[in-house]
């Protein structure tokens, strides 16, 4: 009898409401776990995968995706989740257990929504589809990928529709993803104000009566050299390599794999450092945020990144406010004509500057410049609403680029590679993902000024080469938060403002006006 | 009613023998899926895994573990197992059907035997360990690797007694993972045999009034022309850079992750160009086996290797039979000139191929030559039956490997880096494993001699750089049979002769006769 009664005790305890959350802590970390190992097959992927492992890829990539559904939508974890969120653990706001119970909600309704088949086909078509696209984009062949693209638009067409609310916009649900708590709505308003300042301000630079700068000398950087140069500037800003690394990659990109393991990757152009150089810089971004999220939350939300926006703010601010302003190659100039000698010996720290921002409508958004770049999204935003809304055919879309080209750039691309076949993310099934980096400018131009602001100045510092200060402010405000907060509640406690445009306006004209003396 | 009938009759048939065979092949293929996920991940762990990833990794590969040993100790399985088995599917000899279910049933016994709690927590605490090993080994720090060892040699012999029938020897069941079919009797007796003979030709080789061949002159072998070089003799004797790849390891290894994704790899000393060269020929000859086996049964045990001494067989037949031979270096010594000139472009023929045929008793396993190598195994042999047995403690190995270096060869360690710690195998809890390596020698020496029988002689075309016989002969005798016979048997069937110590000793006569003048 005494056994029986301490054995009922026990079972009580065992399913408290702080015993289910534990169990829900351990079931997050089981699903970050397999995510983790779909990471390190997507990275192989895109690094060392041998062309004829693609197939096969898919198939691997299908199953895991396939296990990840399976745990995610598990009918006990959505009983347990139910048990807990009314249960005074989940009641306290700004709380670990409340964010964690929050983002579990979100996650598992919007798995719950989507079948099983479909997310495995999703995986295993878009992993195929990455290595046509490499084909497809080196041999400038649209009519090679179109097949792939119409069966990747025609899943993410029907995952939008399993996650979207009768009446809703379906491709707000795919824009949540990357996300959350963003809508078309909100985004169109925002694109529109940036449209409306950036449109005359390209002009007016190109109407300036000074010269644009010279482009970078093209002339002889070894590859070797400039992954040297790239890891030790990676280094010196904190990344660390002991706990990552750095690779080749057709399309540069960070993935955090797991605690202790966050790699990122560039290219090299042997003409030209800067492309390779500002890839690594900005996936550096990515690469601190990944490394400074607080490792006793790993693998549940709190432990993680709150959205693509904020991560895509991490990026741009190393890659541009940092690393593309002028105190930077105060310091940095001087090791790159040590390893560049013949090209960058004579190179003075003004004209160097001035090169590395030289603003020009451009064909590839990842080589645009800070003024041009937004336009480049606002087009990708405006096209895949229309491709996932059904009013874009594939096959139409080629003259619909080239004709948002022209309209807002006033450019068109001479062949498929060098227009709409230039980024990897449709290939990736990657929907509702690009407006994440026009999100991340303008957040970053507000953490930027915050942190200018707080800390008195950033320039002196990193004109001496020393990052520490404004490192140690982004972990506290933004790294080590995770998921507490929501993206727009985040950027709000760390700035004290709301989601803004007039900042990345501020820093735009505050850089570009003197270069161009408008 | 019809209806009814109709539904009956489908009914029956997809419970039928067919019906069930083909499920069991579905559930084969899925476990190979999932362990191909593992193969990428340990792949990945000894060539690029940041150090930080470690403990995580080791998380990671003990979930896929788990996920694997639950499937494939699902007692359905078992049970659909036991129906084909009785049915007249399983009952043709030597058809692919009737192998396949022999090989499921052996696996199905194997795994069921094991708790999933064991399974999980040797993958975690060999992951780790491999780190660890690479650490204790370049501080030659044996103190700080035995720890782990001890864990791993306990969890090994946990592993052992759930595997063994009572009364039997519990080594036994560990090589049975590797070589399905062999014992510790049957083995004991061969090495024996080939100890009575290597012993007394070690001897008069030392003895031998000839000089010791010079050393392959140690110079300038830039490693990124030593990688050219390789692949280009890798390429020519038939490995597939489209479905595979060759970086770079501490410790040399092939992995066939999956159809079309087969990897090799290899380490480069800078003043000696043959040590990474052999690797790779040996590695090739894995991964041709990889390469070579049948699409059409991947997935299933008709579409994967047999045993690992039919698997070191190949690689041990290109490396020394091809590799080492005079006709190979007739056709690749030109090339090597060009490539390496200052070390290399006096050298004679006669000179390079005694220098790479150079018999001396040495410290390291991978770079000992084919007489002295198998007394390298069977030191190991014996040693890891003692750490198995329970009649050595881990603290004594250091002691036990030197004196058997002191028995069998006549010298001895000067560290543990040269010593105990040399070779990743037990960090990885690979007990078991080192006698297929002279199984492996044993089996290439007869096939060798079989296909030079069956072809005329195969130097000829080796020396015009024509590996195309040889290389189809594997195909057809070992590689496309998959595990349809087991080892012993197959290597009957394609020689004609059960194994046998004597085809080995009479190719080193042959070769080592004249060099040293015996």
């Amino acid at each position: 009898m005494e056994g029986e009664h301490r054995a009922g005790t026990s079972e009580r305890s065992s399913v408290g409401p702080q015993a289910e959350y534990d169990e829900l802590v351990r079931r997050s970390r089981e699903r970050a776990l397999l995510g983790s190992c779909s990471s390190l097959l997507g990275w192989d992927e895109q690094t060392y995968l041998p062309r004829g492992g693609s197939s096969y890829r898919g198939d691997q990539m299908a199953l895991l995706a396939g296990l990840h559904h399976e745990r995610a939508t598990d009918p006990s974890l959505g009983d347990m989740l139910a048990r807990v969120e009314g249960s005074p653990l989940a009641a306290v706001p700004g709380s670990v257990e409340a964010a964690n119970v929050r983002e579990w909600r979100r996650q598992y309704d919007r798995s719950t929504k989507l079948p099983r088949a479909l997310v495995e086909e999703i995986a295993r078509a878009t992993t195929v589809a990455q290595g046509e696209w490499v084909a497809a984009r080196a041999a400038s062949d649209f009519a090679r990928f179109r097949p792939w693209l119409e069966a990747i638009v025609g899943l993410k067409r029907r995952e939008a529709e399993c996650l979207s609310a009768a009446g809703s916009v379906p491709y707000d649900a795919l824009l949540d993803e990357y996300e959350p708590g963003a809508s078309v709505a909100d985004l169109g308003v925002l694109f529109e104000s940036l449209r409306a300042v950036l449109v005359p301000l390209v002009e007016a630079i190109a109407g300036s009566h000074r010269n644009r700068p010279a482009k970078p000398e093209h002339a002889d950087y070894p590859v070797d050299r400039q992954r040297i140069f790239g890891e030790a500037v990676a280094g010196a800003i904190g990344f660390d390599f002991g706990r990552g690394r750095l690779d080749v990659a057709a399309h540069p990109f960070c993935s955090g794999i797991g605690p202790g393991d966050c790699r990122i990757t560039t290219r090299y152009d042997p003409k030209d450092f800067t492309d390779g150089f500002f890839s690594i810089l900005h996936e550096v971004g990515h690469g601190l945020y990944e490394q400074g999220l607080d490792p006793s939350h790993q693998g549940t939300p709190a432990g993680e990144a709150v959205s693509l926006g904020v991560h895509e703010s991490q990026s741009r601010l190393w890659e541009n406010a940092v690393g593309r302003s002028r105190a930077f190659w105060e310091h940095w100039l001087p090791l790159a004509r040590q390893v560049f000698r013949d090209p960058l010996h004579a190179v003075d720290l003004d004209a160097f500057h001035a090169s590395i921002n030289r603003v020009e409508p451009s064909l590839i958004r990842v080589q645009a410049d800070e003024v041009t770049y937004n336009l480049h999204i606002l087009i990708r935003f405006e096209l895949e609403q229309a491709l996932i809304g059904g009013d874009l055919p594939v096959a139409d879309l080629p003259l619909a680029w080239d004709e948002k080209y022209r309209r807002y750039l006033g450019i068109t691309p001479p062949d498929a590679a060098s227009g709409c076949l230039q980024d990897i993310h449709w290939a990736a099934g990657l929907f509702g993902y690009f407006p994440t980096y026009t999100l991340g400018n303008l957040y970053a131009a507000q953490l930027h000024a915050r942190a200018d602001a707080d800390l008195g100045g950033l320039d002196p510092a990193i004109a001496r080469g020393d990052f520490a200060g404004l490192l140690g402010w982004l972990r506290e405000r933004i790294h080590r938060q995770g998921q507490r907060y929501r993206a727009a509640d985040l950027i709000r406690l760390a700035t004290g403002e709301s989601l803004d445009h007039r900042p990345l306006i501020r820093s735009l004209r505050a850089k570009f006006a003197p270069i161009y003396d408008l």
